[in-house]
């Protein structure tokens, strides 16, 4: 079995389990047993390798654009859908670069405004 | 097959070749075929459902502490050697959260300053 070094993508978060609880929307990880006031809150990954989501309670809210952030491509819905699903979650669109020839991505910020990216999805891509 | 909607970990990198190849260096992820000056660097996934890391080009440096982080599990050797081996590799130590009875973690600085966690190997937890 492949042993992934890459174990947890750790988030930062004033409330972690709310935006936990945003992030397992939007990737369909499962939210792992968890109360609403626990200090760290995990996502558990699809299958082995892949790195789960980790919600890391902290003091300090955001105060600068994020370095890290991840890109989302839907597995099965269109980009324009994904991005209307995910404004109907709480997030926010920051900065729309579609494009007219049907290119381009969404970056939206997710509850506590970390930075996402919203790519064509995998069937416009001709993936699946 | 499992598609990740989770597709790129993306970090911002004011020189992402150079970047791509310690973060090569620590997952054990292939650098995919590029040059010193491209804007943007792909680490290839190890297996089809990991989300792949990428290096994008951006003009400015890092200002504040991260809130995404990678949390790095060994999956060979100990804690303690991954940090000594990172550190060999241009990494910096930033908090030495380690105990005396051999637990915690040690957080690191890539070589633009990210912050990554090493904790204890998947031997050093009976998971192998």
């Amino acid at each position: 079995m492949y042993l992934n070094p890459v174990r947890h993508i750790t988030f930062d978060a004033l409330d972690p389990y709310r935006t936990a609880e945003f992030w397992a929307a939007v990737t369909g990880y499962a939210l792992e047993d968890s109360e609403p006031d626990d200090d760290q809150v995990l996502l558990d990954p699809p299958q082995p390798g892949v790195p789960g989501l980790l919600f890391s309670r902290v003091p300090d809210g955001k105060t600068a654009k994020n370095r890290v952030h991840l890109d989302i491509q839907p597995a099965t819905g269109t980009r324009d859908e994904e991005v209307a699903r995910l404004v109907g979650l709480g997030a926010r669109v920051l900065d729309d670069r579609r494009t007219a020839d049907g290119l381009g991505w969404v970056v939206l910020a997710d509850p506590e405004g970390n930075e996402l990216c919203v790519e064509r999805g995998a069937v416009e891509r001709g993936l699946v």
